[in-house]
């Protein structure tokens, strides 16, 4: 069983030494700052699932490559059922980490570039599906943790990408017999400074003339020339001056982690490299990836928050004494209903998943409903927020600091004015959660994880079939086809 | 092979003598009434539609007690493919009939009896589900149209039910050796008098004491003391002064007919008597049709119709010239995803459906997702008109008749006037369809078929799993259980 | 007083020979035909209002040009008190009408006239404004209705306007020292054919060039040449085959009627030509008409219908017996929510409303807020009617016509089993008003009437004050100035 | 003129000694903590503001009771005009400070009782006017920031107010001939601890022998017993930990900062007792003041945001280059309509006002209108806030620190990858601005300011006149009225 311990993956954390900035500093281990901490707690945390018996049919499967049972992450789909468990495992990490799986872009991209590689080789004379075999076998069987990376930093949006200065995508600079140079930068990455490689693919489709931008590989995570640089905000501040995590709305896991990964000439030998040059195929690289992502961080990613946000209410309610009232029990019915619409797009992209393409063995979720997984997700994520900021009350904005609850000065008047049905320190633990939630990244981090909602909109005009539906019409105004 | 054709039930029809009232007067013959005609023609494309070779496999399945195949409308689910056929076909029937499939509540309720009565039988000394059974392969072997029964009268809605008159609720008013006399009304029946029999259950749960009302049983179209009242809606009075369907905007199978259903002392024989006084199994059987109807009628059913509305704003958009406009793609494209989302948790209800009780061989859909499916439609299906009526334009409303088409004195203002990028006649007749939906009983139809939402609320706060999710929280929240 | 009452009203109508085609047949008196019939019997209502003590304040205003007291629906607006009272009036004939008030589009038109003719007068050579006076005092002194036409046919909508058939917009054909002849359509037209005279203003913005289509001007009833082809749907059928209106959900008044109203080389002398020729200030026309239109039709209007369906929702719950169910009250509170934010948007479209422009002494609504009004009307009346087709219940749908309570065959069952907690003739008719609304033609309508809401974005665009509005943000981010 | 400058209040502010615990530590000078001091800031910048000549109409008014011109905060509205004013007001303040105007609820409450002490006076034998009038004349000639208190701590909501312990609501514990003695909190204060004066009315409706709570004050800063226990969030710790403001989202006036205000016996001479003991007058005191904050801060306050969040996303759209994209121009046009229409709901509100109680010279906003502001602002907030999200794109929760930009480490890619059409520095300033909205306090602050939807929706229903929309409901059907 090639599975990792917790403890190993902490090992590996221990003897790292990236090159990794945040709020003006350079960080010298990964986890001496409680920002960066939480990204590889909630990274262990995901070794620790797939050893616990309760979640191994979710957390593992078994590798078509060599037989052995693996983490999920790495698992390249092959059947409706692969796809099925895959969003489900998206679902359960949400349920646990209350953040990101930093695993899930990369396990997205992996199973967009086995199909695409495959494709590649078909059609050309390349070797790249080999290559990458390779790499997801050595992966697999040393439970690497890898991360993905796709959004280049663009520049001037009125520009095409040639019309730019070319480091705003992420492009091979030169290359030899051993390998390409790659210069660029990837923006809002998520967990790669806590991950044992990294796999970047283009952020979009590409032209003629513009083949050097066609390049997708893997770069382990400390690479020379390879600087990360972190998002900080309000939450992590937060973070940063806590002394008690429990303190905090999310005490273990925090927010999502994201950082600028700058690639300044970083080198890439040919064995981790699974694309170079074609650019046709950047469209299909992107879009397989896309279509998966949008099933499983665009949907069942954010089912599995929205059980932790209508728990955390259900509790906030009992805790305020208004369990019962009708208005309330109005609310949560429809949070769920809002939840579990979205979780029925996702479990219908998955059901009606294929093939694709026809012999390669990969299997991708429908790209109908995993449009209308994401686009319906960004939509009713707000109005959940919403919900619950109704359900919190003014204390999810208001609330004094836990510490309070300490201060021989205030902590009496604390827990006499701020109890109701239930103790004030409960009422405040679960309000932090709440707030964490609804006055915290995640919506407009909805909104935009796995893509912008205009992108998916565009795409489900694609993938709807119009033609069919202008014929049933056709048929009951008994008009003649056209 | 258990299918009879179109011809065999028009000679059916031919040859009955039902009791049927339209607009303040009796219809001998339902052929020779437009409204009637326009029920029995969409009865009979059922039938012509399982006999094609194209849609066999949605609109035929092998029975289970017979071995044959028959018309998937008289088959019990046994299977999650099943239950996903079953909701294929309430797809597939709306989109060909742009209607009722006037089968479609018998089929949810027949699938509802067999899990009661088999449920009734092995807790009770009964045979309920023998004659059940006995029944279900007469119908399958003579390929029976059976249509559905479900909501009574009911009175004043602030009394309980023995505070009313008994008649508000259908109810075994005596009974003898051979059967029982029922007597009350079912309201909102759709299309029983064009079917061969009705199957009839409970409209609610009952308590002890009303042990009357719990009545099930079928009974033929003709039944002694059995009497239709049509609805009547200035839909049915276009049909009745049109001379031809054509200028209408369903021209072949019209507007939904349903009928108050009243029984006054209809004798039913015990044999087709499936529940009489066990008041505490209303609930399940109800709940269990609920069940069924919410993914098929409130899911399934809808989507059909939104194919037609859609294809029909693409027709009625290029015949404009205004298709390729954004504004106008950015509406389909939300059209398509609101229609996708109930579709979506339509596929969702049966896939994780399961058999009900353990041991029955019945499979019903999931209730969460049934629910989820209806509510869903139900706000969706309203926003769908709008977006439709914004693209069918102002001419939706204010189009004059299809007759000046032929009147000499305005055909011509009405060609040159009235033609855009598409000819006059083909933007009419598309806009005559759009406005059967737009201006037309599908949106308070849709409503309220399977149920008010309302009540689909109430059952999706029961069946969401929330002490699940409180435990989720606390979790997260580093909080110990309560 | 220059005030006439009803009976002079139908007088007119008596005498009237107007060209009148409905449903495929020429209609010889209007009011022989019960569909024509409603359409004068709205307009007569109007002049019954304006004659009633309790709205006179409402209906009426002091003529600026005669200082007589005329109808308000003759009235140029002289200041932001006229403005609320325009409003008032819309909301006041639409609650008493439950239909179109004819002369609301003429009545803006002749605002957006007042004002336009005397810019043009003052920056050219043009007597224009004269003769509008002399019109205006004419009618004002013989209280015509005044009906409006804006709509033109259009033809293909990818075209521009000089590639299409110049009669796909009203244009000046020919003219000579009395006056012009025009040719063309103008489609959605209410009333014009149970009107004195109809006002007739160019249907959009004109480049040079296009000179030839800015016309406008006051055509008589049954000028020559001048044809209307009534629009006809279900609620035409069901009106035309009732034999009594108490039959119908609006009895005396109606469905809104629309005409196609054909000019065929109509002369127009030049006395009651406004415009002819002035292509730069077609927009100005229009935009002024769509400013006013928006605040009284897209607003106020509606809120008028909305409170007869709140109104029929509480009455048909009282029937019911669920008028004190708290989601039936939640659901009438929404309603309530909905139509007065519409309203109040109208009244801040009148409260900032201005001279425009100054010096004219012409008041125009605000820009902004009737946009909003407008748009806002579109999105929350169907929601209004989703809510009320949810009240209503199935009944909306499926009722028996109300001829059943005249048939001695089914009256007793109809009675009985239709009756809740009201009996069940109330019930029935109470369902009959909000079927007209909720499975009627007012939601596209209501979608359409004062111009699609894609216009009305574009303009609430160009009225937001955006460069103000960066500045308040940048001084907030404490950046200077770009 | 009794108008003071920020340098005065400044002085009074080093001058004071109050009790006030932040984040667990008791703070000395308000001035010396980042967070209070925002909150002092923003106080300071009212009295800026009244002194601008730009602003003078809309900041000052001249009092009744002293004729001099006087900050509108300390005003009573006597006139519609007045309430437009003061709406006004609450926008402008809300555009230039991006925060509370913490005198809002003060002034908002001092309206409440200028009418309710005339009332009681009027009815009772009691001097509650001239006493409240003998202190707000003095509040005007010193230009006392005034701030509000309302909502008390409660407790189990499931308990009445008499079986909870007493200290769960404010009350007066004890009196004597000089005064009164209170205990209890008061949650949820918006900007008490910077203010001269807080005046305290009852937190709802009072029943007999609940007259010990209704109780209602004014109470200086520093009163002896009393305790401000303030908020504490991710977006104080960020302000506490940076070093310059201009790295945060609202540089200079913070979050809305609040705190819970403990009374522990604190004493209150007579002649600051405007309420003592009449409950009845509770609910009166109560429903005014939710009136007049309704309109102000639930309505026009969160307009005057909305500005900013617009604006702010037209630069980050204009410096990423997309400010032209169809997509972008239409979620701005969403945006502006969904602000404006709270706005007309604000307008209305004051428009529609009137004197309350006659005779009482104090002028109140319409009460629907005033609901409707509020309720539609709730909801149309949060999507204000998700389409800003979306402008935002990623960036608003995955920028690094403004800090970088000062690392020469990392200085260089941040500036280089971050700039688009505008340079990096400028698009993180202002999506500092935007996290400040999308991912910050605001959502759930805008639901519960001015009272829960809930509350508001009831309030609604009773300020509806439902009877005589079932008149016009009657009428139209031709039925008998009732």
């Amino acid at each position: 069983m090639a599975l990792i311990k917790p403890e190993d993956y902490y090992r590996f954390i221990e003897s790292l030494q990236c090159n990794y900035y945040i709020n003006g500093k350079k960080v010298q281990k990964l986890l001496s700052h409680p920002v960066s901490k939480s990204m590889v707690d909630a990274t262990a945390k995901i070794y620790e699932l797939a050893l616990d018996p309760r979640y191994e049919e979710v957390m593992t499967a078994k590798s078509h490559l060599t037989g052995e049972t693996i983490n999920r992450n790495l698992h390249i789909c092959r059947s409706i059922e692969d796809l099925d468990k895959r969003a489900e495992m998206a679902q359960l990490t949400s349920q646990k980490l209350g953040t990101c799986n930093y695993r899930c872009v990369g396990c997205d991209a992996l199973n967009a570039l086995a199909s695409v590689t495959w494709e590649i080789d078909q059609e050309r004379d390349t070797r790249y599906h080999t290559r990458f075999n390779n790499f997801l076998k050595e992966a697999q069987e040393n439970d690497w943790a890898v991360s993905g990376a796709v959004t280049d930093a663009k520049g001037d949006r009125q520009k095409k990408i040639l019309e730019e200065d070319p480091d705003m995508h992420v492009h091979i600079a030169d290359q030899n017999d051993e390998g390409v140079f790659v210069r660029g930068a990837k923006l809002h990455q998520s967990g790669a400074a806590a991950a044992h490689y990294t796999v970047v693919i283009p952020g979009g489709a590409l032209r003629p003339g513009e083949e050097k931008f066609a390049i997708s590989f893997v770069v382990p995570n400390s690479a020379p020339g390879l600087t990360y640089i972190a998002q900080y905000n309000p939450y992590s501040a937060e973070r940063e001056a806590c002394t008690d995590p429990t303190e905090l709305g999310n005490p273990r896991f925090g927010q999502r982690e994201t950082s600028m990964m700058i690639f300044e000439n970083v080198f890439i030998p040919w064995e981790h490299v699974f694309m170079a040059g074609e650019a046709e195929y950047a469209v299909k690289c992107i879009s397989r990836f896309a279509k998966v992502h949008r099933m499983n961080c665009g949907g069942a990613c954010k089912v599995g928050f929205a059980d932790i946000i209508i728990g955390s209410c259900l509790l906030a309610a009992e805790y305020s004494g208004t369990a019962k009232v009708p208005h309330i029990r109005e609310m949560i019915t429809e949070m769920v209903r809002l939840s579990e619409t979205a979780h029925a797009a996702t479990i219908a992209a998955s059901v009606k998943g294929r093939e694709e393409p026809e012999g390669s063995g990969v299997y991708m979720p429908d790209d109908l409903f995993g449009n209308v997984a994401k686009i319906t997700t960004a939509d009713n994520f707000w109005k959940i927020m919403a919900l619950a900021g109704d359900i919190a009350g003014g204390m999810v904005v208001t609330m004094p600091s836990m510490k309070e609850l300490q201060n021989p000065e205030t902590r009496t008047y604390v827990e006499k004015y701020l109890r109701a049905a239930g103790p004030a320190e409960k009422r405040m633990r679960i309000t932090k959660v709440l707030q964490n939630w609804t006055a915290g990244l995640h919506g407009p981090g909805t909104w935009h994880g796995a893509g912008s909602p205009q992108a998916q909109k565009i795409s489900l005009y694609r993938s709807a079939n119009l033609e069919e539906k202008k014929k049933i019409a056709l048929e009951i105004a008994e008009m003649e086809e056209e």
